[in-house]
């Protein structure tokens, strides 16, 4: 599938933020390389590059959590994508909704939010 | 003024995600030094770092499309943050109000919006 020019960054890659289409809700930021890009599109659901594992990432595949793509935004610089998907539960590792359940107060993190799974039954 | 334990990657920065705080939009990502976080934790103004200029940059500078500080969230690994803002006017240096303002629709990048400003009204 053809893909507009969009500028990765030396490692292939670009950051991709994903936001709940209809609550707004910011859920986490992932990166994607030119395959996760072409993969998402085609498929529908969505897939980012594990720079830990360094393997393409299809979210969900362990944890059931999975993302489904509503629309994809390109930025001014095309060098970030902005996600709208249906996120299904937790998009967090830590059963949180979203990875952005601390807020920086005085200096230090407080938990606005509790999980909505624990983490072992995600991920056994 | 001090700050919880960050990940910056190996130029010091961290990817920081602009979202009003009322309407949930996202409007930019850019990156932020430590500088930058203490800064804006102190200010109230929000400043990144420009990896163009290599130069800490008070958004709003030239343009006058200030952003203030709402809350200042970060993400379950502590490498990204989520700002919650109030934009003054347009983020983007396009005049647009998000520099997300183009979907990929089949390939390539469809406007979704019209420019807030005329740039050369904001930048002379």
């Amino acid at each position: 599938m053809a893909v507009m020019d969009l500028t990765f960054n030396e490692q292939g890659l670009i950051p991709a933020i994903a936001q709940q289409h209809d609550t707004g809700e910011v859920l986490m930021l992932a990166w994607m390389n030119r395959e996760a890009i072409n993969e998402t599109l085609r498929t529908g659901r969505v897939a980012y590059f594990s720079r830990s594992r360094q393997t393409l990432w299809r979210k969900g595949e362990t944890s059931g959590q999975t993302q489904t793509l509503v629309d994809m935004r390109v930025d001014c610089d095309a060098d970030t994508l902005l996600l709208l998907v249906d996120q299904h539960g937790a998009a967090c590792h830590t059963g949180q909704r979203t990875c952005f359940y601390r807020a920086l107060r005085n200096g230090e993190p407080h938990d606005l939010t509790t999980p909505l799974a624990n983490p072992a039954d995600l991920y056994g």
